[in-house]
């Protein structure tokens, strides 16, 4: 048989096949939120502030904060946009497509520190507002992982690849980034919208594409 | 070559090859709306009123009307859905996925019409409110087309296609339902929810994937 199609019916083979065999992947679905650097969160909250953890978040270390900021862009201002802890070396601003055109500046859709050439945007807290250099984002999809987890689906940190979601809603999406590292709890993050567009809950799961 | 081999070589060249021949079908984007029955518009804006044209939509005989409601579930209300006329024989509700969230009663995917068994839900106008048995709906993503166009495309009425979308956010949406009759304009119609999720603007174009 011909190399290239048993390469394609390989393909196609991971695609269709039923997933009963343990690649199920639970998906978390992020809605709007806020990243803040130490220096920021003393301009909108006052100098040497502490910020309140709420939740824990199913990444480790990581935690939804009780403090929220508003959001400001030239066409519009979101409110209480939840801030995530702890604080971080720069400040982002994770929003969903539709926020942009409601602040009127785009959020280019890019992973989580990659903020070079991202527009900037108002932020207002309780003691004063910033206006950043960058930092607003789409978050693109990704799927947190261990080593471990990486070697048993057979990927590794920084592949890209599809993911295929079930269901009257379902289909296949691209440009789905692997970070694995040896600290991450295995879940596919996705927002709002992708999650509403393709009918997927915090309950579903999603199987990879090579 | 093994027929079978064939057939998946002829699919997948179809889903990968470069678009430039014609097949790309402009992408619509519908936000919440709500087609009224005659008897719900009495009762919420009175008897025999007429509805206004705001703007005629792309499918002919369409059109967006200045009236809104607000539309009332158990756990919140969204103000402000706009009413597309002409009136038709039932009242549909046509949400977005987050709105069902909002409005703590669930929109099921299904086509335009097909309303059997769907979920009530309470519409408040000027003039009164209205509690709906059903036709609270989800609308299944769908491409309206002539029947020249279905020719062309080598797509039939009522065929169920996949849809190829490009870009960074692009991917296959599965279970797009082809509407073709004698008066239709060509238009993949999407909601917002599935155009940001999958990074579509109303200058987007897709392609199918049979």
């Amino acid at each position: 048989m011909d190399n290239k199609y048993a390469d394609v019916m390989n393909l196609l083979l991971e695609v269709l096949k039923d997933n009963k065999n343990g690649n199920e992947i639970p998906v978390g679905i992020s809605n709007r939120h806020i990243h803040l650097s130490q220096a920021d969160l003393d301009a909108l909250f006052g100098v040497g502030y502490q910020l309140t953890k709420m939740k824990d978040l199913s990444q480790p270390g990581q935690y939804a904060c009780k403090e929220t900021v508003t959001v400001v862009g030239p066409k519009g201002a979101i409110e209480k946009v939840r801030i995530l802890g702890p604080v971080r070396k720069a400040t982002q601003v994770e929003v969903i497509a539709g926020d942009s055109f409601k602040l009127g500046v785009a959020g280019d859709v890019r992973m989580s520190g990659d903020l070079a050439g991202t527009h900037g945007v108002t932020l207002v807290g309780p003691k004063g507002s910033v206006q950043t250099r960058e930092g607003l984002i789409v978050a693109q999809r990704h799927i947190h992982m261990t080593l471990a987890d990486a070697a048993r689906l057979g990927v590794k940190d920084g592949d890209i690849v599809d993911i295929k979601v079930a269901g009257p809603r379902g289909g296949v999406l691209s440009n789905v980034a692997i970070r694995a590292n040896d600290s991450s709890a295995l879940e596919c993050h996705i927002d709002t919208e992708e999650a509403n567009g393709l009918g997927l809950t915090s309950k579903s799961t999603i199987t990879i594409v090579k």
